[in-house]
């Protein structure tokens, strides 16, 4: 009981920040001595620390203001994508305390080469800013198995059956967890975004491949074995381009980067920043983001429905290359999908909003991850 | 804790049926000792009986037989279709004890005379029987509130906002609990059909409307606000008819009942009947099937792959009108899903079957839902 408490306290000050003792005992509807013993525990280990207040509010003594301690728990972050590798120590409270970032255009997509550079580069940076690290989470763009983190196929990456999850976990002796890119993105939107206080929320995301990942009842969904489900892969454009996967029109053929590289006139794989800088100029001309956008539109809008009408939630989060997009097209793909949803009429109108978390939202979520394996034994 | 035990050994027995005390002790990791106390309990309360079985297994004295008393708790089961009523009594274990049903053609279909209907119907069946309910399940073919059983929408009985639950609620002083006719499909494949010990499953079932009910790790998925996600309407054909629901070439519109009726070069809402007949005969000639069901074999194909990329379930069950299908379509159908379908192969092949249950799927769903209810208080 204790541990439990002990627990879902450290959690709190972890996801929602620095909190008075007062306030904490209120929030989590324990007793005052319940909530001293369990700080001052946690203060003797030097995972908090109490403060008084700045702000005083009333007479009487201050209620001490309880601050994590960011050294007391730091994880590894690493987020794998098609273009680069972003690494990143986390510490308690989920401020990043160092990273570091390589290209894969310039060092080689070989999974074993990118696991030893990421293992070397970790060491470096834990070395260098004196702190130990005690689990690891790993996000990966492709179909990934939680239990152990086995990457079936990466497809952007042209990687295939690789033991990821055993690979690092012979040279860290530390929780390693594995998961698909866009699953961390909704649980750190979840936790830290736009869709915190959301118990039912998709955040559905575009970089070369579109994923989503679903909050179904305030907990992350999750297929069979640990395989989640690939939004990107659903069939939008039956009559459309052959994917990779083996089907026809899936959803990132229509709406990845690769579209929207073709639909802006870019070659297909031009870097991330020509792509933003184009439709940042698109945008300043409101006439042309129908014209050359509307057909894209339109697939993102057909989707979007179908995420609406299948999952049911009550908020939809578009991250990363969607958040590039002119804003009034996504307020009139938004406007569409619930005119046409069946679904979203009965849940009073889905919201559609871009996410707020930039380009770390997957990093973020990567990070909690390692720190839902830690937070019950710091 | 005895409370909790009763109620799992009682939720066994209704579910799998008569089984002996060691049995029962073994699968709950009970000892023998409680597992008695419990047996005896319910035994003088009359809801279990005991016996001794009549094929002895080695020397000793028998450990005696638990059989659930179907009499002991009696739920209203209620199955609204576009067609038809149907209501049934279903005793503890699941057996129907009695059934009544009428046709919505004949009788009107709106909403306060349906509800007076059942409600007289199920008093005359219940007084007939001698038998008290303890607790109602309804389908209704629609978007549902769970909460509270508010029908928001259910469009092919033209039913719109009808507080069905506090309608019922009003006149039986019993739980009433309403769901949709998907949902309560697969729930029932789940706890007695083809998804029996599968924890990640989906059942798609095709009437006038096309709807789907989801199995996720190991309980019905649902959206916000208890409304659940509605897989019909899910677009597949974005050039196709348009739908009543604002969309256009929704899987219902394409694989509905009335679609099969426009391949089979039936009138739309021709008679169930002569849509099956006509099946059978096609099914005899294997070169028709191709030809004639080609398309919709097509479109029935895009939504499965959809169902299985987005959903991730290691087995799909197919209903109602789908099992009419000639089964060498079906096959032909499940086979290209696995081929085309990323999630599939990283699964290791999901298993794409047609219910066993028959017609009394949803009727057996709408019981559990009612059984859901009252099972700890028996």
């Amino acid at each position: 009981m204790r541990r439990h408490n002990r627990t879902v306290l450290l959690r709190r000050l972890h996801i929602e920040g620095p909190c008075t003792r007062a306030s904490l005992a209120a929030e989590l509807g324990l007793n005052r001595s319940t909530i001293k013993a369990l700080v001052d525990g946690l203060a003797e280990s030097g995972v908090v620390e109490e403060r008084v207040p700045r702000q005083r509010s009333g007479a009487g003594r201050p209620s001490l203001l309880v601050l994590p301690q960011a050294h007391a728990a730091v994880v590894l972050a690493v987020d794998i994508r098609v273009e680069q590798v972003s690494i990143a120590l986390v510490g308690l409270g989920g401020e990043i305390l160092g990273r570091n970032s390589w290209n894969l255009r310039v060092r080689t997509r070989e999974p074993a080469e990118v696991a030893t550079h990421v293992v070397d580069s970790a060491l470096l940076l834990a070395a260098d800013l004196g702190v130990r690290m005690v689990a690891a989470g790993i996000s990966v763009p492709g179909v990934v198995r939680r239990s152990d983190g086995f990457v079936h196929e990466a497809p952007n990456l042209h990687w295939t059956d690789v033991p990821l999850g055993d690979r690092l976990g012979s040279v860290f002796d530390m929780p390693i967890m594995v998961g698909n890119d866009a699953e961390l993105g909704a649980l750190a939107e979840h936790l830290r975004g736009s869709a915190r206080g959301s118990s039912d929320a998709v955040y559905v995301t575009a970089d070369v491949g579109v994923g989503g990942g679903v909050i179904s009842d305030g907990s992350a969904l999750r297929g069979t074995a640990g395989y989640l489900g690939e939004l990107g892969h659903m069939v939008v454009n039956p009559a459309g381009r052959s994917c990779y996967c083996g089907s026809r029109g899936c959803w990132e053929t229509e709406v990845g980067e690769r579209a929207l590289c073709r639909v802006l006139g870019l070659r297909e794989g031009a870097p991330r920043g020509s792509v933003v800088a184009e439709l940042r100029a698109l945008a300043a001309d409101p006439a042309q983001v129908r014209s050359r956008l509307g057909e894209f539109a339109d697939w993102l809008e057909v989707g979007l429905v179908n995420v609406v009408n299948v999952l049911g939630p009550e908020l939809v989060v578009l991250g990363d290359l969607f958040t590039a997009l002119p804003a009034s097209l996504i307020a009139e793909v938004a406007e569409s999908v619930r005119e046409r949803s069946l679904v979203s009429r009965a849940v009073g109108g889905t919201r559609i909003v871009t996410s707020t978390l930039g380009a770390d939202v997957t990093l973020l979520g990567a990070a909690e991850l390692a720190f839902e394996s830690v937070l019950g034994a710091v």
